[in-house]
C-alpha cells in the first residue's frame, strides 16, 4: 500500500540541504524535508549570557518560528499578538536541547550560538527538518569561529552529528517523515532526535489516538533509527565530509 | 546500592491523593508525591470554546504553575513578568493532552473541564504528579456533572484511566520517580504517561548528558510502567473503585 | 440576632495558623479564617534592590494572588492575560505597607523579604488573613537568618506585631470579619490593620451602597481594633510566645 | 506655627475649577489645588459593557494617569512601559468608586460615563482634586446628556455631591491638602472622600511613619470632614448652583 | 473660496506659544494651532543611554501622546491596551527626528533631552504643532542647562531653527495648516518640517485618495515652506529674540 | 565617480521578482533588489474587519517583518520581546498605505488581503523592495480570487500599478536604489512610492545629516521617478503583462 505521495512506509521525502543561503549569518542553511521549508541560520557571537559569565563555558540555544503565511491558512503573528504560544516555546526548547547535546562548551569558549529556524513552508515535520537543518548551520559556524581563532581551543566544540525525524502510525500503518496531510490523520507521533551513532538525544511519542502498545512504540523507533541514519548522510554530503 | 532518601530504584516514593480539598471546585485534589505537592483543581463549566461550539463535544485543557517559592530559590511570578515561561507552557499542554486522550468528547456534551494544576511545593516530579492528581480531580468532576444531569449522556466520558511518572538513570542505574536532588544529577530523563492498561499516552526522553542506547530507553520504559501501575492503584484506592 | 454562619457580631471565624508548612520557605504559614486559606511564604534573601544598595538597609515587599479556582467561579490566570489586575496591585501593596510599619530597616540589614500571600482557598477577607498570616512568617524569616547570622544586627528587626481584619455594616448591624456571603450585602465594607498595641497602620473603609456617618465609622473602628486584638493572641500562641 | 506656603493648619490651597476646559468632552474641568493641575474630562457614550447589557442600568468608570513630566523628575510612560504600575490602578479604582457612589445606575439608564483624569502639574493630592474636579466633569455630562434626552429618566442620575481632600500629621501637627513636600514628610496621610452632607464615601489612611493613635485618626477626620465642606462650595460656585 | 473657518488657502491658524507652563520641565511649551493644543516638556537630565556612553555626546528623543478624550470619540488609552499603536510610535519618532537635526551632539555633552508631547485638545496637525512647540521646549532646556553650567561647551548645542506644519489638497485646492473636518477630506496629506533658512528636514507627502502629480506636489512645497516661515517668526516673538 | 558596487548614479540593483515562490498562498513573490531578499505573501480569505462588516467594502492590510538574522547583526525577535518596535509599525504602515492606493474596495467586494512582507536578507531598500513584490504578490491574489468567483464585480479591483525605490544624497551625489554602505552614509533619505504613470502614492524624505534644500529635493524626485518606471518594467515582465 503505497503513500498519499507515492512513497513506501520507510522512505523519506526529497531531502535538500543548501549551505551559505543568508550572507550575513555565519551559518546558514535552507533545509528542505520535500514541501517543507525552514531557513536555519546560525548567530556566533563573542560573550555569553550573564549567568554564564567567567565560567569559561559557552551556550547554544535556539528560537523557532513560522512565517505566518508557512501554512494553509494565515496564522496571527506571535510578535503582533505579542507573545509567543506553547507549541512555538516547546519547539524553540527541543532545538536547543537537540543541539547541545553534541556541544562540548569548554572547547566553544565564551562564545555564544542562536540558531534561528524560521519556517517559509510547513507541511508536516517542521521541527525535525529544523533540527537536522541546524545542524549543518552550526557546524558551519563553528568552524567559521574556529578559522578566525574566535574559538580557541584545540578541543572540537562539535562532539558528534544530530539529526531529527518524525514517525507515526496512520491506518495501523507506522510510517516514516509525515507529510501534513498523514499528520493530521495519525493515531501516535513521534519525533526522534539521534546522534549519527544512533543513540537517543530525545524522543517524544505522544498518542494523538488511541494508546499505543510496547511493540508499536518498538516498530516507531526502528523506523525513526533507520531515517535519522539515511538524514545524517544526507548532512555529511552538503557538508562534504 | 540504596537511593538518597533510602528506597530502591523501582520504589516510587509515598504517594497521597486527598481529594475534595477546595470546596469550591467539582474535584479537587491534593496530591502528593514525597515533598512534591500540588493542587489540582477541575473546573467543569457549561459551554465549550468558540470554535467548538455547535459540534456537540465537550473539551478539556489545563494550566500548571509553580508557586513562586514552591522551590528552593524564589522564583519570579509570571504574572509579574507579564508572560509565561516555555517550560509552563510545555507542561500544560502535556497535562492537556494526557487527559483528553481518555475522554470521550461526544459523551462530555458541549461541557469544558479546565484543570488547573498548581504546584504548592516542588521536590521533582511535579508534571508527573500533577497529571496523576488531575486525572482524580477529573473523575470527581465528570461525576459531579453527571449526578447534576450537566452531562446528559449515557455513555461514559471518561473512557480510562491515566497516571505519570518520572524514571531516569542516575550515576549509570535506571531509577524510578526521581526526586529533585536526583533529577539534577540524572544523565537521562524520561517522562512516561500510561493509561491504566499499561499502553502509553505519552513518552518523552531527554539525554542531559551523553546520548542513551536503545537497551536504556527499554530498561527506562520496563520502570516507568510498573510505577504507572502502582500509581493507578493509589488512584483507585483514592476514588473507592 | 444571629449570623449565616452562627456567629455573634463580635466574633471572628475559627482562625488557625500552621507553621512550617512549606519546606523551603524561611517563613512558611498556612493560615486561615474560616473557609478563607491563604498560603504564606516569606523569603529571605541578602542584597537588596538596586535603588537602596550601599544604604546599609534592608527592605520588605509582598505579592499577594489568587489561585483561579480560589473563588466560586474560575478567574482567568493573571500570568495567562499578561497583566496583574488592579485589585492584585491594590492588595499586594498594601500587604507590604503593613508589614513594612513594623519593620527596622537598619536593624535588617541589607536583605530583603518577599511575602508571597497566595490565597488556596477564598471565603471572604483574604487580604486581612494574608496580613495575619504574613506576619507569622516574617518573623519566622527574620528569626531563622539571626540564627544564621545573615541578620547581624543586635537590634530587632521586627519593632511591633500586626494582624488585621475586615469589619462592615450589614442590615445595618455592624460585624466582625465577614464571610463572602456577608461581605457582599455589606453596605459599608471596612479594613484594618493594627498593631499589637491596638494602634492604626492603615484604615480602609468604603461605602458600598450608603455613604457612612461618623458614628457608624466609630462603631466599626472598636470592632475592628477588638477584633485585631484577639488576631493578635492567636499570633503569640502560634508563635509560641 | 506657619505652613511651608504659609497657610494655617485648616487652610486648603487655593483650589479653582474651570468647567468646559476641552471643546469635545461632554464635561471637562481643569481643577487646581495650589500647584497640582489635573484636566478630568467625562466622556458619555450610549450603551454599557457587556456583562451590564439589558438590565437597564448605566455604568461609570475612570482612569487616572500622570502625564511623564508632571512631577519633579520625569516618570517612565506607562504605555511605553506597556503595563499600568498599581499605584495608577489604585488610584483610578479609588475615583470610580466615589463618583459611582453618588450614581443611581437606573435613572443615568444604560449609558456610561468614563472619566479621565490627566495630571499635568503634580505638587501633592493629585487623587483628591481628581475626585473634586470628576465630579463637577460628571455632573456637566449628566446634564449635557438630560439635554439631549439621551438620559431619559425623570429621577436625576446625581443623588448627590463629592470631594475629596487628604490630610496628614507632618512633625505630630495634623494638616489639611498638603502639598507635596509636607506629603513626603507626613507620619500619617489619609485621604478622606465625603458627600456635601458630610458623610463618608471613602477614608484610607495609612501610617508612613508610626502607627497612630485613636485620637489622631479622630482628629484627621474633622479637619478632613471641614475641608470637603468648603470644597463642596466651591464646587457649586463653579456649578453655578 | 474661503475655507470652514474663513482662512484663505495660505493662511495658518492663529498660533499662541505659551512657556513655562509646567513649573517642573526644564522647558514646557503649551502650543497652540487653532483648537490643537499640545503640551511639550522637555526634561533635560545628564548622563545619555547606554549604547551611547562615553562618546562624549548627547541625545535627544520625544514621545508623542494623546489624551483619551482630546479627539471627538474617545479613544483607549495606550497604556491600558498594553501596547503603543503605529501612528503614535510613528509620529515619535518623526518628533524625535526632526529636533535632533539642529542638535550639536557634541556640544550638548553627555545630556539626554526627552521630549513629551501630550495632546490635550485636536483638532489637526497636533505632529506639526507638536515639532513647531517641542523646538521651543528644546530651547529652553538647553538655555537652562547652559546657565547652570550642565552643558559646558561654548558651542552652541542648538544649530538651527525647526517648525513644521501640514499642507493638503482638498476639493483640488492645495490649503495650508489643515484643521481635522478639512484633513478628513484631504485627497493629498503633507507634513513638511523646516529648519528657519527654509531648508527641509522632512517631507511626508501621502495620497489619501488619487496619486498626485508633480506640479502639485509643488504647489503644496510652496506653501508648507512659507508657512513654516511664519511659524519661524512665531516661535522668534515667544522666545524674545 | 562609480558607487561601491560599479553601478552609475541612476542605476537600480539587479531586481528579481519570483512568483508562485510558496504554495499555500494565495499570491506569494520572492523579491530582491541586489541582496536584499523579501518574500512577500498575499492571503486573501472572505470577510472583512468587523468595523466594514456590511459595507460592501473589502480591506487590504501589510504587515513587514525582519528575520531576526537577515541583518548584519542578529537583532531581538519582536514576538520575543512581545512588542513591535516602531520602524516595523511605520514600514506595515507604509506598505499597507501604498497598495490600498491601487485598490478598488466595492470591486474587491467584503474580502481582505493581508500582505506579509517578511525580510529574508537585508542590503538597504527593504521596504520599497517589500512594495514592489508585495504588489505583484496583491496581483496574483486578485486574480486567483477572481478566477474562483471570490471577488465576483465585473469591474477590477486593482486600479493601478505600484513600485517603489529609495534614493538618497551620498557625498553630495544623488543616488537611485541605496544598498545598505551607501545608506548608512546618506547625508538625505528618500523614499518614493509611484503609480506606474509615474504619480506619487507616496514621498518621505529625511536630512540625515544636514537639511536639504529644494534643488536637492527636485533632483531625488526625478532620480526616484525613473527608477520607478523601470520597477513598473519588471513587475510587467513578471506578470506577464
Amino acid at each position: 500500500m503505497s503513500r498519499i505521495d507515492g512513497r513506501t512506509a520507510e522512505e523519506l521525502r526529497p531531502v535538500t540541504i543548501e549551505r551559505g543561503w543568508n550572507k550575513h549569518a555565519e551559518g546558514s542553511v535552507l533545509v528542505s524535508f520535500g514541501d517543507t521549508k525552514v531557513l536555519c541560520n546560525a548567530s556566533m557571537t563573542e560573550g555569553v549570557p550573564r549567568w554564564r559569565k567567567g565560567s569559561g563555558q559557552g551556550w547554544v540555544t535556539a528560537e523557532y518560528a513560522m512565517l505566518p503565511r508557512s501554512t494553509n491558512t494565515r496564522g496571527d503573528r506571535e510578535s503582533v499578538r505579542g507573545k509567543i504560544g506553547g507549541r512555538t516555546h516547546e519547539i524553540s526548547r527541543l532545538i536547543g536541547r537537540s543541539l547541545r547535546a553534541v556541544i562540548d562548551y569548554r572547547a566553544l569558549g565564551e562564545n555564544t550560538v542562536v540558531l534561528d529556524c524560521d519556517v517559509l513552508q510547513a507541511d508536516g515535520g517542521t521541527r525535525t527538518a529544523a533540527i537536522t537543518g541546524a545542524y549543518v548551520a552550526l557546524a558551519d559556524a563553528v568552524a567559521w569561529a574556529q578559522e578566525r581563532k574566535v574559538v580557541k581551543s584545540k578541543a572540537q566544540p562539535l562532539t558528534g552529528t544530530v539529526a531529527a525525524v518524525s514517525v507515526g502510525i496512520v491506518d495501523g500503518t507506522p510510517l516514516l517523515d509525515l507529510c501534513y496531510e498523514e499528520d493530521v490523520r495519525a493515531e501516535t507521533d513521534m519525533n526522534v532526535v539521534c546522534t549519527g551513532e544512533g543513540h537517543f538525544i530525545e524522543v517524544q511519542g505522544t498518542a494523538e489516538g488511541a494508546p499505543f502498545a510496547r511493540t508499536e512504540l518498538n516498530g516507531l523507533l526502528d523506523l525513526a533509527v533507520a531515517g535519522c541514519a539515511q538524514l545524517d548522510g544526507a548532512q555529511r554530503t552538503a557538508l562534504g565530509r
